[in-house]
């Protein structure tokens, strides 16, 4: 790749995503609040900057991968910011996952100086950012994702431009939406069948077999089956994107009558101090104390209490 | 297969089951309300009962498949019933969906007379009863299910012995929760992008790509696209179900957070008049207008009302 690229935000996914541009061969040049991941990448061939402007000032392409919308709205509008160091006809690829408003203000005011702004949030966790095989959801002109195609093919596997500006920020509200929401259904079913005296492990195993199928039922299943609630994708983090979900749904008067209730069970997990547990987590919120090996299961045809 | 087989029941499952059977080779009875579909199985070659209690004295094994639990518990202890029918070791398979304690109290009545019971519900649909290949949930001893199998065998695909006897059913409850409760997130999803401007065809596309991808999102969410609810599953079985779900859950005092208000749509869904649409229209009570034509989709980034 020819083109000079910037990156901002070596955090759990910019990191080994800038790894992967790095490795691809790209002219890589990189800039991140902390110092340790930015040697990591630097050591891997990357360069390095001083601030958001200066990465801006130097690339063709800039790259975000922060974690929500006023870390984003900072480093492109703060003091040293992206805006500052941009020339015209440069494109910014914002892959941090936030408002979709927001992201749609910010291309707008990306546009105003002249240069262009994609939002395209990915999904896949950090495996999939090692992996380089993210689902990457896109919104923006035609132009600039055909412009942005070879960077995304690096990082990604499904990449799908879903519409204009702020389109992929939505797409990614609507992923988190239904991940969030199966998440709590499998926990609801596994939690049920142990309370009646049922194992959940012959449970999970014929509902895969199925309608009730699923990638949650698969993998976030079986995390709630071995108590192993290490992230995988942090709690905090799918509260955040909760919280745009249900502002996303306010904003244009769609109910939620699921939702809602899923996204304040994120946050009493994340009240509870579990914050920082993976997701499937919300499993422990309404498994019977069985779940922690404090008494036996319910029997089947148990009387009501 | 060498033993006499009865099969009560020939609906819209029941009925491609018994086809089934008797094309596999079984010696097969049947008996049901309707006397087209008994007409139709006898046609295939199967024997003609003029009661359940009928049914019973000349079988080795009698399977129920019946819409509901007292459709059950009359077959087998109503006049002509099953119970004055059957002869001591004999087995009875209900792969019917009814309360998980009440298939225990049926199998507990069943062992009383010296014969035994099996819970089997099925998952899969119509296809899955034409085509041989269901889900089969089963609750009740191990002697029994092996005694069973090879007429499972010739029913199903994914065949999961669960547990004790109403473990069948529970796991068949787990199931509809969790069908139910992820075409209900599906449905929010898609609705949110549409009102929100963004093209649900595109979102289902970047959705099925990562952990958000489940069985419902590619078969129920594509019939949400095509607004095609012709069933499939019926939504006044699901909200029967649902309130197997609901009333196993208060039980056994499981909290159900997110599956409580998937109940209460299913509850506005066929008291509005939709029964006999497929279970995915819940999608119809919170799609925007749009989705019935009559207004254009909100433009992202649209302002709040």
């Amino acid at each position: 790749m020819d083109r000079r690229i910037g990156f901002i935000g070596l955090g759990i996914m910019g990191r080994p995503m800038a790894r992967n541009l790095v490795t691809a061969g790209s002219d890589l040049i990189v800039h991140s609040r902390s110092p340790g991941p930015v040697d990591d990448v630097v050591a891997a061939g990357a360069r390095r900057a001083g601030s958001p402007e200066e990465v801006a000032a130097s690339s063709d392409v800039v790259i975000l991968m922060l974690p929500d919308t006023p870390d984003v709205e900072a480093v492109l509008f703060g003091p040293s910011g992206v805006v500052t160091g941009i020339a015209e006809g440069r494109l910014v690829i914002d892959m941090s996952s936030i408002e979709p408003l927001a992201a749609r203000r910010f291309a707008e005011r990306i546009g105003d100086v002249g240069a262009e702004m994609l939002d395209a949030p990915v999904s896949g966790g950090e495996k999939g950012a090692i992996d380089g095989t993210l689902s990457i959801m896109i919104g923006g002109s035609a132009a600039a994702v055909e412009l942005a195609m070879p960077i995304f093919e690096i990082l990604g596997g499904n990449i799908v431009h879903v519409g204009p500006s702020g389109a992929g920020q939505i797409c990614k509200a609507c992923n988190q939406l239904v991940v969030g929401a199966t998440i709590e259904a499998v926990a609801e079913a596994l939690a049920l069948a142990e309370r009646c005296g049922v194992d959940p492990v012959m449970v999970r195993q014929a509902l895969l077999g199925g309608f009730a199928s699923s990638r949650v039922l698969e993998v976030h299943g079986q995390r709630m089956l071995d108590r192993d609630f290490e992230p995988g994708f942090r709690a905090r983090l799918h509260l955040k994107d909760a919280g745009i979900v249900i502002e996303t749904g306010s904003e244009v008067g769609q109910p939620l009558p699921s939702f809602a209730p899923v996204a304040e069970q994120f946050r009493r997990l994340v009240g509870g101090g579990g914050g920082d547990l993976d997701h499937s987590a919300l499993f422990t919120l309404i498994a019977g104390r069985d779940a922690e090996g404090v008494s036996p299961p319910v029997a089947p045809g148990a009387s009501p209490p």
